[in-house]
């Protein structure tokens, strides 16, 4: 039988030089293990004396059967954006801090490496959503990729964002806020959750819409299931554009009219966890959850 | 072709004389319309000049085809938990003011009746829970059914509630609070909304967790799967008891070390509203959602 | 004895054109009573056939013993920042929507001007802050003075920005958020209460710092004494910028190192009430509290 | 001159035997600074050869001129209470975990009491409430004094609590909700925290009204200065109990059209803290505070 993940890649936390220590050990890993190995372009800039393969990091996905990604949350993100066309597998390998999605420490990566190659893990598919701008000059922009979520949000923060949201093309209704966060599952544990969202479990097919400093007290998260479509129309009596973003990457200029599209995309991105993989621990640790049971609150 | 809802029942809110009228009439143009009209015992009881069928309200959902209930979302929720077995459909006629459930004003009655004997209606299926417990002692009680919610709350509330979650028997985390809400999506804008939990679109198959009151600050709404199983384990160090609830309705004592098993139920409530119904008009009534919007707060 | 108010001013709300009516029928009132009149020059300019004084807003305190303000609550907030140096009392008369602070309905102008004449009213003092702005390049901005609140908010919305908190130079916390508020009672219902701040009743000598979508869930809105001054200094390590506003009015840009301060001003803002004037019951209108009180969420 | 603080007196956590080996220590160090020790007889009780002074709990007030208080923050509250006669003076030595109120560690005691000796330490006077009942029978309950909060409460949880509050005997609202947490600023990082409310600064002589999982979503947190008389009336439609308690210990069972005066007390609570003490400093620890800072949440 085929050994699985004949060649692997290595994406690094881009702008980085400290990530190199870390990519040369996981290189030599993969190597020890048998396996081709290849970095991006980027990764390789902080390699001087690279002498292996380099791809550059859109390509990395058609090039590789599994990425291994170096650095925090933010940098699987950009590399699950990269392999996103070829729904590559990710491996995320943390520099020390424990992530969300990174959630290997550089010590375990060994140990990871065998049980994986072992074909011993855990395949953890996350849903993405697709989100596209229709100007109302007719102009269009996207579709873009987003794992965590869309933002559209007032330009000028001193002025509020008045707008539309709809379900399949049925209002759901108008608000009055900074602006409004669709976000999936894994996006619901970051900006989401600052704006006040609920906490979705990666195996819900589900979209949060989360609006931002709502002037309503009443107009609260909203969670739909995965299948339907979000529509937001940028309210015609805004004296202020509005921005819109994508996992914080893409920006586009909204102005009165335009509407945004928001849907699950028909692909999602996958990420290889070790056999004990649980997510729950992961949110324990990272919104330490539990720590004040020992300790209570006086009085109380 | 079978005329549809050959058999029709009538629940009336419980306890208020003031339902009579709206049954009569409502009876009235039942038989108008060539049906069999049944009322449950404790509306009749309302009507001391009825003449026609009467059934014990447990009876109902086997007795009929079709339930209409005249009370607020309260009634509809006992009518619910009297029909389940059966699944009887409900329709439900406000007395004057819309419900999120009872959504049909009286003098709008006899017009939506004349659709749904046309077969022009929505059928709106809503997900149900069973809740079971299981006491330290090896007795048991339930299951129970639930529309809205179960909740557990410390029994004593200057006592602080320690108890650990569970999904599918993994662990989530250990709580301290003064109890948990698990809600349905037609609980979610329910006794979870109070709680800071976020709406649930009903055709999401999903639970909410909602933590009530919780100490660490983290302990936000998590949302998931209806297909998982939630495990709620009372703390071993509580020095006070816990109270378990459905739906505000059925309660039991819990102990320490006693455990509380919630999952969806493998039946639903079927609600019937007119063609033009819609969700978030209801929401955007009952939540007065947009209604700050001509009246901005001041400076911004 | 000499009667109050001998001259008094009237502003209507900038660029609307459709408050002349309610501008000559207060001025109208006004001589009515045997006070002179004077309205500001932008006001003037929606009133062609106007023939009575006419000051810049800027003089309009000085001119005055009272200001009349037709429009919404942000009309008056612009009133008060041109009336502040000579603390000018205000009147509001709203366009036929109460406000938190015109709470004055144009049918209720003429008695309340009696009422006022005969020196039967309540006299409101509300807390002004004052702000100012350290770059570190050595340059200063301010005073501002704020009725409301001073924000400041990250320039990229996509990228959080960190910024440190003093209370009297003593450090409070490192924030990492969307933006922090710094809110007067009268504030409190404004922005900061869509930001999830409390609710300060006017009498309160308080400030509230509400941070804005912080990541930190436990980074909760923090009330203190008025004595108290506020710093905040933006983070060496954002890599974007920062925007500074006062009432949603004046603009800065800030970098890292730039360091804002805010205080309790030396002068207050004069709120003239009818003797009748309630706080909780312009709250209780604005924020609709009570509304759910016959109709309760089902189920509980 | 005369040395400060000749007696001091020594509380322990009720019912907890292990804190017998830091009272002997911390009995021993106030020896070797030439002061008398004296115990309250709960603490003496896990001291079998203890042959100093004993004295009654409620008499330790007036028995010392100090009293060291060895446990956590509700042992220092129930300590409180029991000088609040006398204002004596506390000092709070944690059993290894820092309280927001019991800020001294073990092992940093003796230097804190040189410290204290030397008159070298701050001290922080906490506002206390005083609270009282009067039911709709005639009958009375109180006054009683809260360090922390006064709550009523649903006694039957699955059942909304209808009642008004008043300031001044001015109506603020209906509300209808679990119940309503009054807390004095030492109160505001305790329960009122886990119900939404804010932080409180100690300098601040204000209250916090904060109602417990209010039905109207716009029924927010409120902050009145601390010279108000705060009155909460039973709602005549409730069909169930509520509960009164104060600082979570004593409790009155409320009726329909009984009423709640709650205002501040005409005495304090001293703390005495090191000269290095830092309130701030104590909150960033205790709800760990700046921690996500170096760990954003991914993609912003």
């Amino acid at each position: 039988m085929a050994q699985p993940f004949p060649v692997i890649g290595i994406v690094g936390k881009r702008g980085d030089p400290g990530v190199a220590d870390t990519v040369r050990r996981v290189a030599q890993a993969i190597r020890d293990r048998d396996r081709q190995v290849v970095v991006d372009a980027a990764t390789a800039h902080h390699l001087p004396d690279w002498s292996g393969d380099v791809v550059d990091r859109h390509a990395i996905g058609e090039a590789c059967d599994l990425v291994m990604v170096v650095g925090g949350d933010g940098t699987l993100l950009d590399a699950g954006r990269a392999v996103a066309l070829h729904d590559t597998p990710l491996l995320g390998i943390n520099l020390g801090r424990l992530g969300f999605l990174v959630d290997i420490l550089p010590e375990q990566m060994e140990r990871t490496l065998d049980q994986v190659m072992a074909g011993d893990f855990v395949r953890d598919r996350r849903l993405l959503l697709t989100a596209r701008v229709e100007h109302t000059d007719g102009s269009c922009a996207g579709p873009f990729l987003a794992l965590n979520d869309v933002v559209i949000r007032n330009a000028e923060f001193a002025r509020v964002l008045e707008f539309d949201t709809f379900m399949d093309g049925n209002f759901i209704s108008r608000h009055r806020a900074d602006g409004l966060i669709v976000a999936t599952p894994t996006g619901s544990t970051a900006y989401a959750l600052s704006g006040g969202g609920p906490v979705l479990h990666p195996g819900l097919n589900a979209l949060a819409l989360v609006p931002i400093c709502p002037h309503t007290l009443s107009d609260r998260p909203l969670v739909i299931d995965g299948q339907h479509e979000v529509g937001i129309v940028i309210g015609a009596t805004n004296r202020s554009q509005a921005l819109f973003t994508v996992d914080g990457q893409e920006s586009e200029t909204l102005v009165p009219g335009d509407r945004v599209t928001v849907a699950r995309a028909d692909r999602e991105l996958t990420l290889i966890h070790p056999p004990d993989y649980d997510y729950y621990n992961i949110l324990r640790n990272k919104l330490q959850w539990g720590r004040g049971q020992r300790d209570p609150l006086p009085g109380h």
